[in-house]
């Protein structure tokens, strides 16, 4: 019997991730989403800072340069390669039992291999600025700005790999906006649909 | 004060228009749908099928042909005109009080003018073609085609009028699959945040 996992794809700084761990604790099951990374770094050989930068946010002249660049003639890029690991790892983790799983395309990788409750949480771009401002600090580059770079990224690494496209609700059984409904409620919600 | 109204949009088939209707008589609230092509029939003079037809539906040789037609040297055209007098009567309806309010691009007609709970309600083709023969019976057009042919035409109509691309996760607070949830658990759900 395959097991049940929800899975939750988000924007960066609508607090997606928060959601997921405190869903998972509330549901007492395991959430994953940094481990997933420290895990494929260990897997893959490559640094945590590589296996975050290469396999989600990066763009310009990352893998998506890598990966059109005629990737036939050159075998599997380090990209394609992480791709792999990460959904082997996925689909391992889905048959240990029922858990939370945050980004890293686990709707797409698991959508025939465990019963999944699909989530996406979204937020209006000027509420998940000043949310990143606050709870990761400032930088150097405005939080708009890392909001919608980070956006492009996502946007364009979920497309290359999965062939959809970003932020459709048609993929998701639920997508809630956290600016509106708020971060605890999401958490409710999505409990209460488990 | 601005009154709270729920907005549903929602694919045809998806089973929305219950769910609105369910909501509305949970909340004890007024539901408008059908209501909303009767009224806009009785003051614009059209036939409420004609509505029915031009102000949602239609797309080849309709609205949109027409509407790309050289517009401004033919002045308003009927589907324009119905368009005003849709956008009046929801935002009057907006200010008579809290209410549910189903399609008609109602969350964004009324995105300024009320506080809006902005829902959206989809399905996978398949169970709306199943769902549409139960519930419509069965037509000379196989319900899959129908279903097909109905989405282009709610997502041009929907684009055209809002400068939206119909079926985006961000335009909604919360966007749900009534085919994997079901029916009476979006009604349940929309109707605890409302």
């Amino acid at each position: 019997m395959k097991n049940r996992i929800l899975t939750i794809s988000r924007e960066f700084g609508s607090g997606g991730r928060t959601i997921g761990r405190q869903t998972a604790a509330r549901l007492d099951l395991p959430c994953y989403d940094q481990e997933l990374i420290a895990q494929l770094a260990r897997e893959s050989g490559f640094t945590e800072d590589y296996v975050a930068e290469q396999s989600e946010y990066a763009l310009r002249g990352g893998w998506l340069a890598n990966a059109l660049a005629g990737r036939s003639e050159q075998g599997v890029s380090s990209q394609d390669y992480l791709w792999i690991i990460q959904r082997q790892m996925i689909l391992a983790l889905a048959e240990k039992g029922p858990c939370v799983i945050v980004g890293r395309c686990a709707d797409f990788i698991l959508q025939d291999a465990a019963d999944c409750l699909t989530a996406f949480v979204h937020a209006a771009p000027a509420w998940r600025a000043q949310r990143i401002a606050a709870v990761y600090g400032e930088t150097a580059q405005a939080p708009e700005k890392r909001v919608l770079e980070k956006d492009k990224r996502r946007a364009a690494y979920y497309q290359f790999y999965t062939d959809r496209k970003w932020g459709q609700a048609r993929y998701y059984d639920i997508a809630l906006d956290s600016g509106v409904l708020g971060i605890d409620r999401c958490t409710e919600l999505f409990a209460s649909l488990f």
